[in-house]
């Protein structure tokens, strides 16, 4: 992991290079508290290991990459105003910091950012680059919207909630693979190998966060344990609960569903989840995805060591605890 | 005003014929529900005038006219939920019709397919109106912003808000005529002075809304007489006249700016306007800034017809009466 370790560096110091103006505060201001606020900075790498694997120089892929990282911080800031969230990794969310209005302009003004540093490339891939990072921002507001129509849907079905996770987490990650490739000089079937990779990858890291969420280590987590149970949030571990769960327990989860209690529904919904044996359900959706990525994986012709670093890198998500 | 009449009508018909996914539903119908909601289309006119000046076809400019109304589209989205507004082009704004989340994001989605559509025309130009596109972007949330900082800020100098409504609004006039101009093969330097016209000119129609607001036929104007009077909006006619009224007057204006009535404010505050001839000291500014803008609009070497059309267009908006 000490490549990884050395494009972290290369590309936090890039970002601090980033230039934005300091007036009008309100606008700009966000922006640096956002960016400064940290995060895995998941994409910027992808993009950046994707160059890697079909190239040696990633010079023409770091203002890309910070393209990506301000695009995620974007979506950040608008879907925290529209979940109401009152912590972003630890920090107050802009919304909070500020107001909503703040957030949504800043919001505009970081995905305007995003678009700047994308351009910011060989002048031979922007049309494909752009043309792919469109097609997936519009992808993840769809994504996004359909987590909103759940709160709100009586019956979701395991495949919408692949779907949806699928739209608002996993085509970034995918994307982020996929421009950096194409950066990278890789033709467009090599290049489309690393998508499917990031996407069922993508897919799999967010079934570990469901999973985390309840079987985590919640001092590592850094947030309350099972903060999905109690705002009853449709998780993969729910819809199948609920697909499974008969009789008794059917009514039992149902009842706990509609409670307000913190600790004892956690402890209650836990427990029919163990009784249904949901972990191991969901455990075992998480490998085919990642399997069907690693198998996806294995058939791109790069650098054997950068394959291997994304290798890593991924397997290192796979088994983290929090 | 026949050319132009031909230009409105092409323009109408190509976004008939934009292609928008229906699911989602929450995401795309609000953005169905915008473009169908008709307004001036002012900018893709001026894409596709800018574009005729210095080319007999319009092929090219037609995706990137609809860019620009889907991007001026997106504006309106989201500064409707952060002024409150209700109503926009005599129907509920979108965040009244559903809610400020489904404003949010069918704003993002807006914007995103707005890139789409621009994107869409000649490859070597593609770097230029891009780089084009993103600046003006970013100006216009600057221009947002200083907007609503104003209405917290104690003492606006009329500089100031020259500089603000040149951001939030005549950048993108000026643009969508540069990127039109671009696209029909004008060089820079060409297309620079027809940006330069649409900046001034942009002022001079924001100083006649300021005008209007006040002093406009009010049927025609189709909402209420003295609106910006009645919120105590900081507009070039109250700047100008908490900078000339002094001792009594002052007292008056400062009294009535406080005031939460309607009709007797808009009657007392106009009545101060008269009496220190704010209306020419508007007026002239604006001829000011739309004579500097024809005078730049003489020095383009285009097609003169189609020059003719933008300076009858320009005129129009000049001498309108709401």
């Amino acid at each position: 992991m000490k490549q990884l370790q050395g494009l972290q560096d290369t590309f936090e110091k890039a970002l601090e290079e980033l230039e934005l103006p300091s007036e009008p505060k309100f606008l700009y201001e966000p922006i640096h508290y956002t960016l400064s606020n940290g995060g895995k900075r998941m994409r910027p790498l992808l993009v950046l290991i994707g160059c890697r694997i079909f190239n040696r120089s990633m010079e023409e892929a770091i203002h890309p990459a910070i393209g990506m990282e301000l695009f995620h911080n974007f979506t950040l800031l608008h879907d925290d105003i529209m979940d109401n969230a009152p912590l972003r990794r630890g920090m107050k969310t802009v919304h909070e910091k500020w107001n909503n209005h703040v957030a949504i302009l800043s919001g505009d003004a970081t995905f305007i950012k995003a678009y700047q540093e994308l351009m910011k490339t060989r002048i031979d891939v922007l049309p494909d680059i752009l043309t792919e990072f469109n097609k997936t921002a519009l992808e993840i507001c769809e994504g996004q919207q359909m987590d909103m129509d759940f709160e709100t849907t009586q019956n979701v079905s395991i495949d919408n909630y692949l779907k949806m996770i699928s739209l608002k987490t996993a085509v970034l990650l995918a994307t982020s693979l996929k421009i950096g490739a194409t950066i990278g000089g890789a033709k467009n079937d090599q290049a489309q190998l690393l998508y499917d990779f990031g996407l069922n990858a993508g897919i799999a890291f967010q079934l570990q966060d469901d999973i985390l969420d309840v079987y985590g280590e919640s001092q590592k987590v850094g947030k309350q344990k099972g903060g999905d149970i109690i705002s009853s949030k449709k998780t993969f571990l729910l819809l199948k609960a609920l697909e499974l769960a008969k009789g008794q327990d059917a009514d039992s989860l149902q009842k706990w569903l509609a409670s307000d209690s913190e600790l004892e529904k956690v402890k209650a919904v836990t427990e029919i989840y163990d009784k249904l044996g949901i972990r191991k359900l969901a455990e075992d959706c998480m490998w085919e995805y990642y399997n069907k990525g690693i198998s996806t994986l294995n058939q791109v012709h790069g650098d054997a060591e950068w394959v291997g670093t994304l290798r890593a890198f991924s397997e290192n998500l796979m088994h983290r605890e929090s």
